[in-house]
């Protein structure tokens, strides 16, 4: 069969990710790879939940491997109601639908919430994976460049008053923001609801790395000031617990849960019933808090290390920012310098990193930016790498003064 | 905040489950169900897959708890792509993406094959589950009737012929249908698939019940007779082994697993990992064949006591068919007897089952019909509630006559 005409104009508009394909290229043994975002699996809490696993389909299988109700397992909505109330959430499990992933959360949100060609509002740079998904509703995209600091209530403001059209959504990453490590100060987080009220925007707030915080007191989510029900928040285990039990959940009013629990029905009939059990067990047995203190002391230790030898090695044309949290930090060189062309030298130096531009909304943009993650490679290894993309980094800057 | 004129139109087009709706109200426990197709519990091998789980978590973590590949865990699809041959598919792992739960795979077959308004052809009777996915796409749909011996070439033809526009896709279930519980004869399958070539239609078969076969005799899928790459088959581990463990596969050609994989990586990154990496340690086991003869022979007892009580208790009005193989048995009234309404009777009378009307593509048709499942009763308690719903037909027909 000739397949050519054969597929959906949604297919037609999809591109493989950058990421995905470069990650396969930095799987080679002696290379530094500040790329991939994955958890570093030597801090999976194996043992914990294997013995969990056997405990739950011994003793509850003819439950925990039999179809769930679409909206989730009742015990792990409970665990996760109790989890978002002790940093600020008021909510309860019937605020809670329970997604295969977090970025199935971003997909029904898209589903339930967007007609085709709605403008989306997104930070800018933003997670390819929320691109991608709202993409599939033939989203039009109304960025908003962040820094540091993350998103700004006033330039939010202003990106809403040049769209050409009303969005309908706000999509955005609060918290040690995937890929810029940005976090939106406490205090500023009032503002954005307050613009996003004004412009009737509901927002979703994707917070897959709020618990690995390094700062030392609490960022409270956007989701603890939303007053109205407007705020879609998103949490995920894949960063806490294990990313291949593919769980993650919503917050949110109940008639959104609703729509979005009707909506998955049609996609996927429930989230995998086995993986929801092994965490409402790991939840509800007290384990978080004690696991999520190894991972910070870890991916804390990284960072500062990643830090302190971009400190000593990055020449000072280079910028960097000083994440609190999560898995990334953003780099950048002086406009005009092309981190795509670059990458090929970094390869030949033996370190990796994640082009910038992949994480901009339109072509051509981000050129001279790159992201960087420490949560996969040991200190010495980090300090390592970035002696050698500082070296990178050294020989393009004299190239060009030359 | 007022979330009127907040919901996607798609969102506003859906309908909640009927028959979701309908579980829950026979969930009481005098009331013999004959309604949800839920594979029976007592079945599972649970002390198998308790002891697989621990071992995979244990030996395997860094990877059965990490990320996987959009595509599938590779020992899994390994293990599907022999099961298929096995079946008189020729296909390699290159032809199979994982997907979570055989619901994915219809619903990425949408994504990638249709646009909005596209038709899609169907049994009727066909999936609740398929026409729901297919509506995400603003798909119409093109019945074809089909009896005993499911799908006819000629009745395809004819439907065809009279479509208002050219259908893009056959969506369809050949092999123990749900609900209709018919099977189309090998014999005809490939004049069904040349049907399809004339008309370029893609072929989605959806052979989730394939393994529970009564017949004594193989049944070979349609894909075992595609000769062009136009058959995109989906198998389910959720009746063979635990629905609970979401997976499902999609064996076809390259090119349209390339097309799925890129669309699943925006809706969930990649099937549970962990549940991939137990259903492959159970395959590769070998325990697939043991257990499905004990599956196989439970329920077929079931069936046949089914069928042996509707020969006793039926009244000569109603009609039903013969499975031989899968879950359900469909039965019907003479027409103007109307199942819903008959709905509350049966539950007065401690019986259920499913309204035939909702398994039908328009409002108002196959009223007179209805759908039982023998998967999850026992044999006593199915003579039982068979007896009681021949008291409701009765009931009716002779009201009738008065």
């Amino acid at each position: 069969m000739d397949l050519s005409g054969t597929f959906s104009r949604t297919s037609n508009s999809m591109k493989p990710s950058v990421i995905r394909a470069l990650l396969k290229l930095v799987q080679q043994g002696d290379i530094i790879s500040f790329a991939g975002g994955t958890p570093d699996a030597d801090l999976f809490p194996t043992d914990l939940l294997a013995e969990i696993s056997s405990r739950v389909i011994r003793e509850n299988g003819r439950f925990s491997l039999q179809y769930g109700e679409t909206v989730g397992w009742m015990p792990l909505r409970e665990a996760v109601a109790a989890e978002l109330n002790s940093k600020g959430i008021r909510c309860g499990s019937e605020n809670i639908l329970i997604t295969t992933g977090s970025q199935q959360g971003i997909f029904l949100s898209g589903l339930v919430l967007l007609d085709p060609g709605d403008a989306v509002v997104v930070e800018e740079p933003s997670y390819l994976g929320g691109l991608q998904a709202y993409r599939n509703f033939s989203a039009s995209f109304v960025p908003v460049p962040c820094g540091a600091e993350g998103l700004d209530p006033a330039a939010l403001e202003e990106a809403l008053a040049a769209a050409p059209s009303r969005p309908r959504m706000l999509y955005c990453i609060p918290t040690f923001q995937n890929p810029g490590g940005s976090t939106i100060p406490e205090a500023r987080r009032p503002a954005i609801l307050e613009v996003a009220r004004r412009h009737g925007l509901v927002v979703v707030e994707d917070n897959p790395y709020g618990e690995l915080n390094f700062s030392g007191g609490a960022i409270r989510p956007l989701k603890a000031f939303d007053e109205d029900g407007r705020v879609v928040y998103l949490g995920s285990f894949s960063k806490i617990g294990s990313p291949g039990m593919r769980l993650g959940w919503v917050c949110a009013a109940p008639e959104i849960i609703a729509r979005m629990t009707m909506a998955k029905e049609t996609t996927d009939v429930c989230t995998d019933v086995l993986s929801q059990a092994i965490a409402a067990e790991f939840l509800k047995g007290g384990h978080l808090a004690r696991h999520v203190a190894r991972l910070v002391s870890t991916y804390q230790g990284r960072r500062d290390a990643m830090l302190k030898a971009m400190d000593e090695f990055f020449p000072p044309e280079a910028t960097y920012n000083r994440p609190q949290g999560g898995f990334f930090v953003w780099a950048g060189l002086p406009g005009g310098f092309n981190t795509v062309e670059l990458f090929e030298k970094a390869i030949q130096a033996k370190v990796a990193y994640v082009v910038g531009s992949a994480f901009h909304t339109r072509e051509g943009q981000g050129l001279n930016t790159l992201r960087l993650t420490f949560c996969t490679v040991d200190e010495a290894k980090i300090r390592e790498g970035i002696r050698r993309l500082a070296g990178v980094f050294k020989e393009a800057l004299q190239g060009e003064k030359v």
